[in-house]
């Protein structure tokens, strides 16, 4: 059933690691330009057995496996039912003691709001040695895609990442608002769409200016992407108007005001 | 001059843009594992006429471009002096208005903490086209070389990156560490080991915990990376004791704990 050895598409020289049966990779596979993915991320998957994907994983960058390689998907899209946690880690397991070499990946990076520390953590009690590859995040990647950069010099010393949606689907309970509405000039939200008017009316009741530029990249560094700018005060009617949906990556800070010379000046890989 | 088109690396039946002449490409090469440069990275590489790169690109990285392609130091390593930000902007442009390809190759992300942005502007200011291209930042991908993951869903809904250095080469004076000791559960300080004492006691004056784990990873993700781990009271006295070195992270928070599943259970592509 597995495939054999496929053709190395990658340059000679560089040591990539041996992809052995019975391990686990967890590699992001970025926020969805293909050409954002890495050689080790290619590299899996041209030696995988199994895919084990995700939600937001492009089928461009599923089709970089050989034709042969398995493919299970084990996220939450289109209508399609998602799969609990506890049965993608528990299948992880059974297709590893089978001597499969299975990759699993995840949109974006394993570890940046991804569960792949949950993932790590059950393989690692269940004697499942595994290995893990960073992608590039969303939080970064996707700006930059719609000419928003993370850092200026000038702006802000600090960033700030925050996820909108914890694991029961609400906002995180445990969130600082206050600290977080002043740590950084910059916040950036993943998974926010559906919290939106929640986030948008804690950050500014903790006093942060509803006139901070703030905005939304829907499917960065797709072919689909679309970007909302926009002010904190005004980015939920702005978001609405415009019919945007997840997944998108929202964005708060005076950064936002440089898309206009970054994006109008770069054509950008993803499009 | 220029060496014709490269032999390509690449996968069949993926576009990549055209590198024309007279373009500057940014371009993010990861934290030094090559195997973590994207596929645009690599694409940029086989087809630039010239590399301005930085301090902090592996030799491996260039050694992906062909031969006859220029290379420019721009960075500071190893007593060679530093080039002036001015100097940098000024050669991209020169070079670009020559009918070059221009690569320009920073360690990292070039939007996070990298001055990407400003390029950008001056690129922009003396009518250049550019494209950005994302890399994996230290802040990530160089935790979880160490076996730490950036967040746990358990841990933390938020994570803080913030420069320990800036312009001047002082800690950065616009932070609010009050306000950053308690937004997120997880802080990484990019190049903070000059100042760490100084960041260590704001953080414990601000309220966070001298108990707190902490970590510094030095050269992350190379055959030479070094780990030590401490707590955030006892950490600058453990960075002293190993003798490490910048280039390092410093990463503050209970996500470091994980370190002994994480890095003990997987090898990880950078070493």
């Amino acid at each position: 059933m597995a495939p054999g050895p496929a053709p190395d598409l990658l340059p000679a020289g560089l040591d990539f690691p041996d992809f052995p049966p019975g391990w686990v990779w967890l590699v992001g596979a970025g926020p969805g330009d293909p050409g954002l993915l890495t050689l080790h991320a290619l590299h899996a998957l041209r030696h995988a057995d199994v895919i084990v994907y995700d939600a937001l994983v492009d089928e461009r960058i599923l089709g970089l496996a050989p034709a042969a390689t398995e493919r299970l998907y084990a996220g939450k899209r289109g209508g399609r039912p998602s799969a609990r946690q506890a049965d993608i880690s528990e299948t992880l397991v059974s297709l590893a003691r089978s001597g499969r070499r299975v990759l699993r990946l995840k949109g974006g990076d394993p570890f940046v709001f991804g569960r792949g520390a949950e993932e790590c953590q059950y393989l690692h009690a269940h004697g499942i040695p595994f290995r893990v590859v960073s992608g590039i995040t969303a939080g970064i990647g996707g700006l930059a895609a719609a000419g928003i950069p993370a850092t200026v010099r000038e702006t802000n010393a600090a960033i700030t990442f925050i996820t909108g949606h914890a694991a029961n689907g609400d906002v995180p309970e445990t969130l600082n608002w206050s600290a977080l509405a002043h740590a950084s000039p910059v916040l950036v939200f993943y998974m926010g769409l559906k919290h939106l008017p929640v986030i948008v009316d804690r950050l500014i009741s903790a006093g942060r200016s509803a006139e901070t530029p703030a905005a939304a990249v829907a499917e960065a560094t797709t072919p689909r992407q679309r970007v909302v700018t926009a002010t904190l005060g005004t980015l939920v009617e702005a978001i609405t108007t415009a019919g945007l949906h997840p997944p998108a990556i929202v964005v708060v800070g005076d950064v936002v005001s440089l898309r206009d010379i970054i994006a109008a000046g770069a054509g950008h890989p993803g499009r």
